[in-house]
Order: structure tokens, then C-alpha cells, then sequence
């Protein structure tokens, strides 16, 4: 490959009332307001260098603006342009300063349809990481990944290991003979993933994951929201997920988009790592403790956008179940 | 009051497999094992200074033999036992090493027809507190309080109030016009509850409450029981109660017998604390983070036995209903 | 005893700069700021019920103005007057109001030197243990106990245990033959310690001891100091006591007031607790995990108050050695 | 560079009593034991995959024989052996299970006097992660990194960024005028150090560092030590380093090879990460709360093999000072 994506690196959420939105990840959970124009706020997280990992854009209806990946040099950029113009792919370059601290940017509609953006240039900030007095809500340190639901995991699982150049740290695959695979955790920094591939309506965003330093950051998240009056917020756990071992957390905005607070995965520095397997229907893939997610957490995500026309694109159902047999 | 209830002090529950009740205690949620005889295990915590905090004895059915209450004198025995006769209730007395390690006891049938058992002297052990090399599993502290199912809450909180001098820190209310007492949290020592009443069938024992120092300790008593096969047993949570603030867990061992392990309580210096109320049907009392409990909390608990016969006794439903309306 | 203390309530510490002050307790330790006058700020912890649990009042030298036990009824503050009198100890009334919330109290000169108050009634307040969004810096819950300096411990203790009613928790002993007796643990609440009595230079206040969850916050508590420029005020630990099992760590307020924030000591509910003993020079009694104190802690101290003329104290030092051979 | 060094991966110490050392690390820090021989113990952390992450030999003296780094491919070992052997190092091949479970080996005498081995092939074991039955003591996780003494910083900076591929993550620098590269913390691995080389005695192995999942984890082995008769063994913290955020301590063990346990440093996916800077009189460098670094953890470290011989190698001084200024 002549690029080379390094990380995910942040997400635009489209959120209905800006005011509504900030008293959430700002006041509430602790995110750092980096900055603010009148359609976006600039979010994020303790331990990030950059100068978002979180955007906020006002918009009519929720959703995904697009998920953002850096690349190692301005040149991967156009690497990348020429690779998704040759799969038939949209693509649209985005001015330096359009997003605040970012240099020019590439948005494409990837072959699974999610709007993706790569970039390389962007702002460093103060550091925040012994700005311990700083510290709020849950801790959060930085964004880390995303989970997307798409119909065809298989074909995104080709697409982004052979020609993205992703490495798969983790997958499950379906009872059937021969078994088809339902869902993939594939990574370019050296730990479980920066994104993940679940069977299921799509091309949706299910959520972005936010890692924090410590178990009980994920507890005083809780804490914090109930007291706060958020307590519907929380959909699912604490608890801990055999798949990459996070003990988590996931929660819904005020426009129902989703974030996961997670911690306690673990790091892979090698780059032939075995993939760890596992069956759709071991329950504790899902919670090692047992606990059964809830139907919404499969039910609903959030719809992403046309890169081109800004539209919220229309979603398919996937040719396989979209949840293991113990959710009803 | 001519006597001295100081605090709840041990329990022991039937178990109709002692080895495997071994394994599930002690192997795994790591309480110390004391002693032992051909028909009981006695068990302790890491804080606990005297012979033991859990006691299992071998029989045909799971339940619960008797909750032991420790008084401030061996006098103390006395003046409970003139108290039991003059309101008609049995009273058997226990000779000492009867149960290995206790002087005399005074076994009751309570009012609310729960067995008790009151005894002063017990053998003192080696302190384990700051053997932290002997620290396993969930860390078990000390016992800490026994909740049980009665039917007639009202009449249970008069009796152990105004006759046994407890005091009230919690209580919840239905939402009648009169509002009836629905559970009552009451003690003897310095925190929220030595024992609970909660409207239910009864008289049942719901569960044993033990303390762990940390929310660490009920997170990796999760993951110990899920590591060694006993995810099963955990049936509610990890979660917040708005009740008593406790982070907690709630576990069913091989038996079907109710364990509670939990942490961050209170202490309760002043006698003339306020009691705290709640609605039953407010969420966060029952989980402040807004969980709904499974019906089998409110459905299943432990028999228990006649202190004369040894026979489990029958139970009675009781005239409220018997959970929260969210659980259905 | 015809009257009841019930626990460590509350210190008065005096400081040179309000504002000094707040900054550091409020601002950065997260003290709740409750209530405030010209001379004076009152603060209080997350679990505390009643209107202060620290108070800092305006004066042109730092020291302790006075110690607050609560007592259980009106009544015991006349009996505790008369004990004083009897025992030649000036004693002062307070009236209601003086301190902000506070019913009338009476100020002693203990047998000890120490300015001690005594009162019945005070204020409360809406209840924060379960606010989490008010959870900040050091997240401290309660004030738990004093530690003084005298140069009598031995006639202090007989004092205290046998004139007020205090138990013992743990004591230190000397190597001497017969040993004498160092240091005292004394409670009236179910823990380890309301007050403590050091063999040193008096009377004096070593500090007050503010309680805290759990670890996690004692670790916060540095770092937030830390990164506020605070460093400075960290003078011991944090580290474990083998006394009392408390996880703590020193701090000097910016006028050199000592207070401790610690947690992981435990419960006494039984009135026969038969005390630890220590040797003076075991090093795991100081520190379990081997630290030595540095010499500031046993040289330093806050002087405290006339109880009559609010001039600060002389002392007199004791006639043991003050610190353990393995202080230089 | 035609190589690719992917990561520390182990260190072997030597020992002059295995059954000490095994007590040590096995019995009390939990760390667990893979395999030995007449020779050596193999040990591992909870979240590494392969073989071993710690290897103790019989010696006659303490010491270390060899650091090891994975490297990506076979061929990767050839390239290095050419690379030392243009510039006049020592090295000598390993054979396959010399060290058990691992394939053909180089070790070298590196530039900058230390003994370090590349491999690439060794054997996977099952992995422990969600084994959390079998967590003890420390939990340790798994190795880190190894901090070194060299006499020539700025000689072993350049060569291991410019001929090794190594980068830089944090430095400290002298205050002279030019100031001089007094320590350097490099990594191939995406975090903060997979070595660090400190300006100092040597070549010195100062210490290899292990990672934990939590603060806790520190806490608990300090406690654990304690508790077991090694509170001797603790050198240096608990404590938050400046440099890298590490929580931390130092222990040594029974041979005086020192170890540090820790936890809290971050992650570093992007190549064009700008190093921080410290100046070595910072003692928030050393530690943010303050603390001062006792003399032994400058003076004292382990001698390291030639890799041809296994003598012990001399030693040289440093021509800058090996300490800060407020170390004495």
C-alpha cells in the first residue's frame, strides 16, 4: 500500500440542539470544550494532543457526519483518493479550516457506505494529561474507535484488511457450516481496534468508543449521570465484554446517538497476532458475566451521511440474524 | 431495654453439597475457611475478628438455620429469652460449641417468625485484616447484615424497633393515601442496617449482605465467578442502590441461597439520624444508575427453619404487592 | 457517666488568609463551601448530614481555635460542665448562632490543654452522598477524628477513657520495662478513632483526619495538588498505616495546618474490642510498607487556643522520647 | 532500515538462589511460572501471549545476561547481524531452544555496551487475560520496557533513533548552556518507552518495567510484600512520575535487581509524536507529588554479560552529573 492510515482520530455527531448537546458531554461526562463556531462545538479528551476527537454539528435530525482517520503524510491523501476512485467510490476534499485546527481532508463514501475522512494535519493543543485538576465527569481520555453495523461484513472485512491495510484482532462467526463471519475488530494502532464490523442494518454507525484510564471512571460515569438526571442515558452495563475484554459502559445522548466508555483492553504489537474466535452465540462474547443485551442495543444505531449531499442515506437488513439467539 | 443487640454477627445457611459449596465460598469468592465438621463449614472474612461469619451446614434442601445477632453480655440472653416467653415465642437454647467456637446461644422464633440466634461469647482468631497475602477473590470483608421477606413489614419494624432497639436509617413507602411502610432498613451498629424487612412471602431470609473495602472488590468477584464457571451465579447487577448507596452484586450459590456483596454504605454516629424515604415505585432506590431487578429477586428467597423441629416453615403471602411496579 | 459524647464533629482551624485558604480546600481539595462570614467559612464533606465539619476562621497566626464533639442530648452538656468544674478546668459558654448553625455549646480546657466544644444541636443540610456531580478534588466525605500531641499520654488516657467513656482501639507502647504507654486510639463512634493522643510537645493539634471512599481518592487528591502547584503541601504518603490499616496521606495547609485524608480503617461494634498493640519502633506500626515519616511530622505541630482568652497555648514537652529510634 | 524490531519482550536476570527468586516473584507478585529447567524458571505476565517475559538463571552473582526484543520477520535477525557486525560489535547465535520455547536467536554486545537478543520465533502459550481466577499479588500484566544506564546518552540516542528505528517519546536535558541529552525514553512498541537509556554508570541495567491494569494493582502489591515479609523489598514510591505519568514503584528483589511495577503511561500511535521535554532539576520530572528519588535509585544497578563470555562487564562513569540537583 503507498498510505498509510494511522488511527481513528474522531467523529462528527449531528445532534439537534447544540445547548442540549454541550450540557451532556461537557458538563455532565467531562469532555473538554476545545472550541466552538455557531453550527459545531470542538470536543475532547484528556489525554488527546489534537485539537478535537469529538465534533458537535447542528443538524435536523441525528446522526454521523463521517468518522475520521489520520494518515501519516499530506501524500496518503491522494493515495487514497486515486484507491476509492478506482472501486467506484465518492469522494470529496474538504477545505483547510473547514473544521476547525484541520488541515484539507478527504470524505468518501467507502464501499460499505460509511462517509470516512482522512486527514493528516491538524492542531496540537496543551496537553491535559497531569492537568489533573481538570479532570471531570468520567475521565474521558480519548476517542478510540468505532463500531459500525453493516449489512456485508465479510466484503468490509476484505475491503478494509486487503486493501486498507487493517489487521484483525478479534472476529465472530456464525453456527453455520461452513461458518460465515458476523463480525470483525480490525486495527491500525497497535491495540484491539479503531473499527469494528458488526452483521447488522447498515451502512449505520452503532458507536463510537471513548477509552478512560480505569474502571472506575466507568462507575462515577454512572454516578454522575444519575445524579445528574441522565440515568435513562445508560443503555447498557457496566460490565465487562469477552470480545476485547473492555469492562463498559454504553450510553445514548440526548439525541440517541451512541457512546460507548470503555477500558482494560489490551495492546498488540505484533502484527502477526492470531485472532482471537469467537461464537455468536457465546454469551460471554457479549458480557463475560452473563448478562444479555438489551434488543435496542441491536435495534437501533445512528444513520450516516451522504458525503456528497449531506442527506442521511437509507440503510439495508443484512442476509444473516442481526443478533446472537440469546436476545430476543 | 435490659439488654444489648451490638450487631448482626453470622449466618448459616443449608447446603445439600458441602464440597461444592467449599469450592464456591472459599476457592473461588475466597472466604477463609475457619473449621470445619462432618456437617458444617465455618467461614470468615478478612476484617472479622471472632471464630466465624458464615457458617454452612449439610441438608436434604437449601435454607437458612438461624441469623445470629451478637449481645453485649451473657445477662443479655437471659432478659431476651423472658422477652421471647412473655410474647409467646419458641426459645431453645444452643449449648456451647454447639456450634464450634460459640459459648451458649439463645435461638428464638422471631415475631416475624424468622429464627434468630443471640449469643455472647464466641473464641477470638488471628487477625487477617493486613494479611493481604491471604486476600482472594472478592476480598470478603466481614458480614454485614441479613435482609429478609416478611409479610407484615409494619408489625416486623414495631416489633424490632420498639421492643429488640433498633433504628431506622432507610424506609420506603407505598404510594397509598395513607402510605404503607414497604421495607424498613434498621440497626444496632454504626451503619445502614443490621437487618431489612421488605414486604414479601415470608418469613424468608432474601439475602446475606457481606462488606467488601472497594467497588474493585464486587468487579473482580465478577470476573473470578465468570472465570471459573459460575457466571450463572451472578443474578443482579454490579450496580448502585439508591438505598443505603451500596455498589453491589448480587450472587445465588450452587444452592440457590442469596449472597449480597457490597460496598460504600455509611456510617450512622447519631442516634437521632432522620430516617431516609423513598417511594417504591422511585427507580433509584432500587438502582440508582435506573435498572430495572430480574422478578426472580423478588420471587425467590431462602426458607427457613423452625428453631424447634429443624422443619423449614411454611410461608405467607403478604397483603401489598410484593415489588415496584417497573418490575413486572 | 451521666452523658453520652457520640463522635468527632467538627475543627476550627485558624487561618491567616481566607482566600488562601478557600482556594486550597474548596477549590482544590473539593471541600463543600457551605456558609460563610466575615471571619469565618464553614465547610463539610459529601456524607455529612450537619451544617460544618471544618471551619476556618480569620486570625493573625495559624493554630486550632477548637475541637467539636457532638453529644447525644442537651442535658450531657450540663453534666460534662459540671465534670469540668469538678476536675478544675475552665469551661465557656457558646451561644447559639456563634457558629453558624450551631446550637449553644460549651468550650473546655481539657485536662489535656485541648480546647475542646461540646454541643447537642446543629443544622442540617441537604444531603450530598449521592450528588456525584458535586464530587470534586480529594472527594471528602467526613470528618473522622483528631490527632493530638501531649506530653502526658498516659494521664490523657485514663482521662478519656475512664472521665468520658472513649474506648481503645490500638496503643503504642515503649520498649521500656515496665513499657509506657506512647500513643492511644481512642473512639466513641464504632471506628478506629475519634481522637488520638501522640507523645510529643503540647497540647497541640497534629491534624484532623477527613475520611475518603476509597483509595482512588487519595491518589486524586496528589495528583490535583500536584497540578494545581500544591506539591508542596504533600508531606507524608500517601502510604498505609499498620495502625488502624488506614491508606492516607499529609497534607499542610498553605498556613501549615495538618489534615490527613485516608481510608480503609474499620469497624468496632463491640464494646470488649481488645485493643492492637504496637511497639514504638516497629516500623510497620508507622508505615506497613516500611517508609520512614520524615522529622517534620513529629517536630510540627498547631498550637491551640485558651478556650477563655482565644491567646495560643505554651507547651511543655514530654518527658518520653518523641518518635521512633528510626527517626532522625 | 531492512529490519523491523517490533517490541521489548523479555528480560533474563540472574539469581544466586532460584527457590528465593521463585518465592519472590511467583508466590508473592503473582507472576506466573511457564516453565523451568535445572537452570532457569520461565515466568509470564497475565496478558502476554508468548513463552515467557521474565527469565531468572542461576548465577554465582546478580546481573542480567540479556534484554530481548521481538523483531518482525527471520530475516529481520540476519539484517541486525550485519548491521553490529559493520559496527564492531560482539555477537553470537542463539540456538533454538537454548531459551525454551523460543527459535534461533542473536544476541550482541549493542554500541552501547548492553547485551541485548533479537528473535522472532517463540511459542505461544494460552492466554491468561480473562483467567481472572488466576490473578495474585501484583496482577502483573506483562513487560514493558527496560531503563538502562549508559555513560553516553547522546551516543546511545543516536544510535538507537538513527540505526535502530527507534523514536523518542520524552528527554530530559541538562541545564547547561547548550544543555546536554541526559535520558532519553524510546519505543517501537506504540506507548512510551520500550528503553529508556539514563545518563549514569554503566552499561547498567537500571531496571525492566512491568505493566499493571490499574493503580490498584500497585497498591496491592506494596500490601501483599508487606504482608509476606518483603517490605524491604520496596525502594522507591508509590508515586506519579512527571515523565511518562507512570504510577509507580520500584522494588528490588532478593538479589538487588530491580524491577519497577506500574501502570498509567499512554499511548503513542502517530510517528510525528513531538517528544516532551523535562529539565532534570525538575522534581515534578521525577515525581509530580514531589517526592525525592532515594540515593540507591541512582547508585545502584545491575551489571550486565558479555554476551560472549557471560563475565560480568566493568563499568565507566559518566562525565555529567548522574543525578539532579535535589538528590544528595
Amino acid at each position: 500500500m503507498n498510505f498509510n492510515i494511522t488511527r481513528a482520530a474522531h467523529i462528527e455527531y449531528r445532534v439537534t440542539d447544540l445547548e442540549r448537546a454541550r450540557h451532556f458531554y461537557v458538563h455532565v461526562l467531562g469532555f473538554i470544550q476545545i472550541d466552538q463556531d455557531q453550527e459545531r462545538l470542538y470536543l475532547g479528551g484528556l489525554e488527546e494532543r489534537e485539537h478535537h476527537g469529538l465534533a458537535l454539528c447542528k443538524a435536523e435530525a441525528p446522526g454521523v457526519t463521517h468518522l475520521a482517520f489520520r494518515v501519516a503524510s499530506p501524500q496518503d491523501l491522494y493515495s487514497l483518493e486515486a484507491l476509492y476512485a478506482e472501486n467506484g467510490c465518492q469522494t470529496r476534499w474538504i477545505p483547510e479550516g473547514f473544521e476547525k485546527g484541520q488541515g484539507k481532508a478527504l470524505r468518501v463514501q467507502d464501499v460499505t457506505g460509511l462517509p470516512l475522512e482522512f486527514y493528516h494535519r491538524m492542531e496540537r493543543r496543551d496537553w491535559l494529561l497531569q492537568r489533573f485538576d481538570r479532570y471531570r465527569g468520567a475521565n474521558v481520555m480519548r476517542l478510540d474507535h468505532f463500531n459500525c453495523q453493516v449489512p456485508q461484513v465479510q466484503a468490509g472485512y476484505d475491503w478494509f484488511t486487503r486493501s486498507l491495510g487493517f489487521y484483525c484482532s478479534e472476529l465472530t462467526l456464525t453456527e453455520d457450516d461452513p461458518p460465515s463471519l458476523w463480525a470483525a475488530w480490525l486495527h491500525r494502532k497497535q491495540n484491539v481496534h479503531d473499527i469494528a464490523l458488526m452483521n447488522g442494518i447498515g451502512p449505520r454507525l452503532h458507536h463510537a468508543g471513548f477509552w478512560l484510564a480505569n474502571q472506575d471512571s466507568v462507575l462515577r460515569a454512572c454516578d454522575v449521570l444519575a445524579a445528574s438526571g441522565y440515568a435513562d442515558s445508560i443503555e447498557r452495563g457496566p460490565g465487562r465484554h469477552g470480545i476485547s475484554n473492555a469492562f463498559f459502559v454504553y450510553l445514548r445522548d440526548p439525541d440517541g446517538n451512541r457512546i460507548e466508555l470503555y477500558t482494560n483492553d489490551y495492546i498488540i504489537p505484533d502484527a502477526d497476532w492470531e485472532p482471537i474466535r469467537w461464537n455468536i452465540n457465546d454469551p460471554r462474547r457479549a458480557t463475560f458475566w452473563g448478562h444479555k443485551p438489551p434488543a435496542s442495543w441491536f435495534d437501533e444505531a445512528s444513520l450516516v451521511e451522504s458525503v456528497l449531499t449531506g442527506e442521511l442515506l437509507p440503510t439495508s437488513p443484512p442476509p444473516l440474524r442481526d443478533r446472537p439467539e440469546f436476545v430476543t
